[in-house]
């Protein structure tokens, strides 16, 4: 490490975002092809001359191209990966050039469900093509050819996101140095394909879905996607965690016997479902869960990872989180297990947590510690 | 044993439901008081001289009175513990007398929220008062008494319904031998209380619940029961059963970029789910959830589980299952502990399962070998 990550951790500070325009079709994945479009993106720190410091940070279900630092007049708006990107941080912007990018079919500026089909001058709506991990990787690769980048130090990101930093080292082997994958596995369980459908089938069955184009309604599936948030609010916990901060706490201090709150993890979990359902797009949420489901490098391969990843060469750095009982440490050794198979650089740590899935997106010391030392042996 | 047990095991035949008028008011722990009402039960074997072989199978959330036996005419009408209840079988109705009751509040005939409340001449619907596990054993106590069993030789049941044979034994020391106390715990966590909150949610919230009064609008919250269930489903089965049984096999062999059924395990829940909807009411689904997450015998003792059973005198079994993460083996420790620290008289089956929750319904060798043993044992 050198002097500036000894000096105390300080944000990238005030940024904003960039866009990027695509004008060749993107073949997709279910068949179709995306005909033009755009990527918003955001960066922090540097490119270096030869553009080998360059680390993608691919974001998860609800996440966006907004990694870290906050808008102009936004204190509050700090992004979502804050705590481990900047300068002096794990992630250190005095080394790496870091970029943020949101998805296709997003809903935070990239083109998606909400963007206007040039075809009919209308939102896209229930007309916007299945977007797949492997689609949004590819176009994350034109967006590396538009700034320059032929191969990145890192592509890393957590439980979706590593999904993409996991598809990056078998689909551009010769473009990522370094695969990082953190609170992630290689494919969904069943369990977690049935939660994921228990979400979809709340904001489908929602009177204000309308088939998915509710825009021209001027309305949104409101309660369908604050059904599928608290749901999935649920899941991204530990029972621990959630019996620690909420246990059987009472909003009145007595059973009220209505079916308004009683507990007080009602009440949180209406508050994240309600916050949600007002800034969140419902299609986005629908074509990103059919993405987590459809996953799978094995698939080619009759279900055998070891031979999938046989065409790996990067590095990798895999972190899974003892709580985590959506992508499980047992979900992540997999992983390992077919990447030591192969002969592959694998380091991986199992970080003792309270806090479940979400444990990737906390600054918990022993993961950051892990995370910066790992930081710090890339060369570039 | 006997003879009898030695033979193979049997069903109870052809079996009918019976019904009890009450009209003393029920004095209900919501504060209000349910005038008069009925329940609707079943009695398989016959009750002895001495009334001392009666048992009462209490049910969980989707149960009935319907435990063993089939409807004459209707051959799938199996009953819902018919593995476990029946002549030889490990209830054996050569020895007791079983009996079974549906709910107060429930919809498979006992007065609820689709009875005709008669102080409006429609049914109950939202007016319908809250019910707790104490009400509901209140409401049993007094079938016992019309029966003219003083003391039951045993009560006993699985989830929710295990939570009404342990406050059998706090409540009716006198009146219970042997509490029987299977995949339940002392008291929801955090975490079944989220998953309560979020199938209340998916009902409440459904433009068809019309405030609980859906009745006068003749048509049901389909949807919301629906999701419910869907959810509910996902949590009585383990992530290895659904993984063994499902995996990630697809309806139609390919990825088809719909939301329809990709993979098998939707087409599943969906079938639960639209089946539940069909018949299940949905102010029963709401009110019995309720009553789950308000169970807490330990409430008046300042969370003290221990001091709570100071003043039980049954002896009990409890058993759990490896795989059940709904109410773990750990849930069932905490009610052994308690148990022995009061010196009772406890026998504790911790049995390997695959089939998470729902194991307390299958007929798991082990499982149904300690049951016979204990049942064996019982003195009538």
């Amino acid at each position: 490490m050198n002097a500036t990550t000894a000096s105390p951790a300080g944000t990238v500070g005030i940024v904003a975002p960039q866009r990027a325009q695509f004008d060749t079709p993107l073949a997709l994945r279910s068949g179709g092809s995306l005909p033009a479009y755009q990527l918003v993106f955001e960066t922090y720190g540097t490119l270096n001359a030869d553009a080998s410091n360059a680390v993608l940070v691919c974001h998860a279900l609800s996440g966006s191209h907004h990694v870290a630092g906050v808008y102009a007049d936004q204190p509050k708006s700090r992004g979502w990966w804050d705590n481990l990107v900047g300068p002096g941080k794990p992630l250190d912007t005095h080394k790496f050039f870091v970029i943020g990018v949101n998805n296709l079919g997003g809903c935070y500026g990239s083109t998606g469900p909400m963007s206007i089909n040039p075809a009919t001058g209308k939102p896209w709506g229930s007309a916007f093509p299945f977007v797949t991990v492997e689609d949004w990787v590819d176009s994350q690769a034109r967006l590396a050819d538009q700034l320059g980048i032929r191969q990145f130090a890192a592509v890393l990101g957590g439980s979706l996101g590593g999904m993409q930093a996991l598809d990056w080292t078998l689909r551009y082997p010769d473009r990522v140095r370094h695969g990082m994958v953190i609170a992630a596995a290689p494919k969904l369980s069943t369990e977690n394909i049935a939660f994921n459908e228990v979400a979809r089938q709340a904001i489908l069955s929602d009177p204000q879905f309308h088939g998915g184009d509710y825009y021209e309604h001027g309305i949104v599936p409101t309660n369908g996607l604050r059904l599928a948030r608290m749901l999935g609010h649920i899941t991204y916990l530990s029972d621990d965690a959630m019996g620690e901060k909420f246990g059987r706490r009472l909003r009145h201090g007595e059973h009220k016997f209505h079916f308004d709150v009683d507990f007080e993890i009602e009440s949180y979990l209406h508050y994240q479902g309600d916050k949600f359902a007002g800034f969140f797009d419902a299609n986005t949420y629908l074509l990103t869960t059919k993405a987590l489901d459809y996953f799978d490098p094995a698939y080619s391969f009759d279900g055998d990872l070891r031979a999938a990843f046989a065409r790996a060469k990067a590095k990798f750095f895999i972190a899974s989180f003892t709580t985590d009982w959506r992508f499980s440490p047992a979900r992540s050794r997999e992983l390992v297990f077919a990447l030591l198979h192969n002969g592959l650089d694998v380091s991986y740590a199992e970080l003792e947590s309270t806090a479940g899935h979400d444990s990737f997106l906390l600054d918990d010391p022993h993961y950051h510690a892990a995370m910066r030392a790992y930081f710090a042996d890339i060369e570039v």
